[in-house]
């Protein structure tokens, strides 16, 4: 019976076995192959991975370097000095505040200002660089120095561009040598290696981070660099000597200064338009100003052309937005014919203080 | 026969088919352990890379803004005005040149230094800047302005870092408010916003880059940004006034200066390493100027201890490289006790000018 059972059961249970195990085999070899894929896939995507991995740090060590580079060539543009080559080294100066200025251009500003009492600037200061607790004494003053930059100079862009190699002129013409020239720093002239300007003034009153002024010589909208205090046992010279070509010259004295007959109806029409941002009270301060102003010699920079005068040619003067004209003969009569409101002053002025904010100082 | 063949064979068959599918399985299965744990490791690899490149990628973004920071710091830096946004712009201005004077040290410059005639020093150009024609004329002149650089202020690096952000103290103290304080802009502090000072000097004689001044208060090394004539016409203002805690207070006053027994002997030992680089002709000119300084009230830095005078306390003054120690008493009497080279002054000296090359000049 055994043996019947034997060889009844075994080749069933072979089968199964051999079924069992080739199932096995095919489960685990399909398995295999597709693990082997996977593998594949994943070997690419390593590869992939170190090849994003190189670029990225050679990107990175690329940008590390450009921002090294930079750096160091912002450290030099603001180079700190070594105290060998203090002479080489840029000192960058940012201006505390900006003038307000009746006079509105260049041409026309007084050569001894102080003479020019009614010649109104008010200084205004960067409240966050200059407290007004700076300015706390300074009303106690009669009298300021301001220095500043002469920032209508043409060449400025040289000084950033090459600050230590700016070029200018060596020797500059003089009034007093009729054309002939000295040396630029033997004169005041604005076109000097630093275009740093110095002049004093008349302290009228201090409000806040304001301080008005009085007898200027300043153009509206000039950076300041800083304001001291004028001590006559330091800053005033008696007796100081100053060369023949620079005395008081007679060709440019001014005779008288009249007013034409349609000018005060000129002066009416631009005030109604003018006042709202002046540093003047009224029409009649204004004509007063330009009386002034026009008494004085005639400012000694490059373009007046006071020098030569001529009764057909009518020079200009902008003051406070108005543009005033006038002649001089050759005898030294000056001669305001009429005022009109130059547009593109007034709208520049449309930010600044007005007389109504100092009135109490004022009046 | 076929029965027993097959009762005979089909054990082996079986058992060896069963064998080999079982081997195959077996096989099968271990490729299959060890692929899916090479998969690991390649699973584990690629997060590796994956932190590995997300972190570089990171640091790369990080390097890439520091670039774009440093490169617009620089562009800032260089940047040319705007004409509506002239306060924040910087002006870079390069010196002109340098001072050598007989102050070797900020400590015991005149507080009114007209009145030391034999403070000297001497400015040399740099001839690159400014050719020896742009000082013709100069010497006609007896007076000049020196705008210059305070710079030994401390916080000077802060003007570069943050040229328009550099801060100062809004209120500095006064000697003659005994502690109390005033705005910076209402004295001569040099902690200013703008480390820029002024100074009047008596012109002696120009030669070719070089200007030699008296009655000065420069120190040694200070960077000179202008030189201007002085105009008495506009400089000077009679009747200029001042508060009261500026006029001169007589608790600094100085009653005498005199001379201790050894301090010609000391003066004599010294002058032989001093000589050669001096611009005094001999010691008794340096003994002068000594006795002309220490005259005068003391300089009002905030350094200066004669406002306190104590009789044993020794005070010291570097003047031409020599350390000149003096005592004050109660009276305001001033002993010169003796005088040391200073090798430190005189190594940095080696450059300098000296009297020989004025000697002309100044005899």
């Amino acid at each position: 019976m055994g043996s019947t059972l034997n060889s009844k059961w075994l080749p069933v249970t072979s089968t199964v076995t051999v079924a069992l195990a080739l199932l096995s085999a095919s489960t685990a070899v399909i398995s295999l192959y597709f693990c082997r894929k996977k593998s594949k896939v994943l070997y690419s995507k390593i590869q992939e991975l170190e090849i994003s991995l190189n670029s990225c740090l050679q990107n990175s060590a690329a940008e590390r370097q450009g921002r090294i580079r930079a750096q160091q060539d912002l450290r030099k543009a603001l180079a700190e000095p070594k105290s060998e080559n203090l002479e080489q080294t840029s000192y960058p100066m940012t201006p505390i505040g900006l003038v307000q200025s009746c006079f509105s251009t260049r041409n026309g500003t007084p050569r001894q200002p102080l003479l020019v009492p009614l010649a109104r600037a008010c200084l205004v200061f960067d409240s966050a660089r200059v407290p007004p607790a700076s300015l706390e004494g300074l009303v106690e003053y009669s009298h300021c120095w301001i220095i500043y930059v002469f920032h209508l100079n043409t060449n400025l862009e040289k000084l950033w561009k090459h600050p230590s190699r700016s070029k200018f002129k060596a020797k500059v013409r003089v009034p007093g040598l009729k054309g002939g020239k000295m040396g630029v720093l033997a004169t005041r002239s604005p076109h000097r290696p630093c275009p740093i300007g110095l002049t004093v003034a008349k302290v009228e009153a201090v409000r806040g981070n304001m301080v008005l002024l009085s007898g200027v010589d300043l153009v509206d909208g000039t950076p300041v660099l800083d304001i001291k205090p004028y001590l006559p046992y330091c800053d005033s010279i008696q007796g100081a000597a100053v060369p023949e070509w620079v005395m008081v010259d007679n060709v440019l004295a001014v005779a008288s200064v009249n007013f034409s007959e349609g000018f005060s109806s000129s002066l009416s029409d631009c005030w109604e338009t003018a006042k709202k941002k002046s540093l003047y009270a009224s029409p009649d301060e204004l004509q007063c100003l330009i009386k002034q102003n026009q008494d004085q010699e005639a400012s000694d920079n490059e373009n007046s052309q006071v020098c030569h005068p001529s009764g057909d040619v009518t020079y200009h003067l902008i003051l406070e937005g108005t543009n005033v004209a006038y002649r001089i003969d050759f005898n030294g009569n000056v001669t305001v014919e009429n005022v009109v409101v130059s547009s593109e002053i007034l709208n520049r002025n449309r930010n600044r203080r007005s007389f109504l904010e100092w009135r109490d100082e004022l009046s």
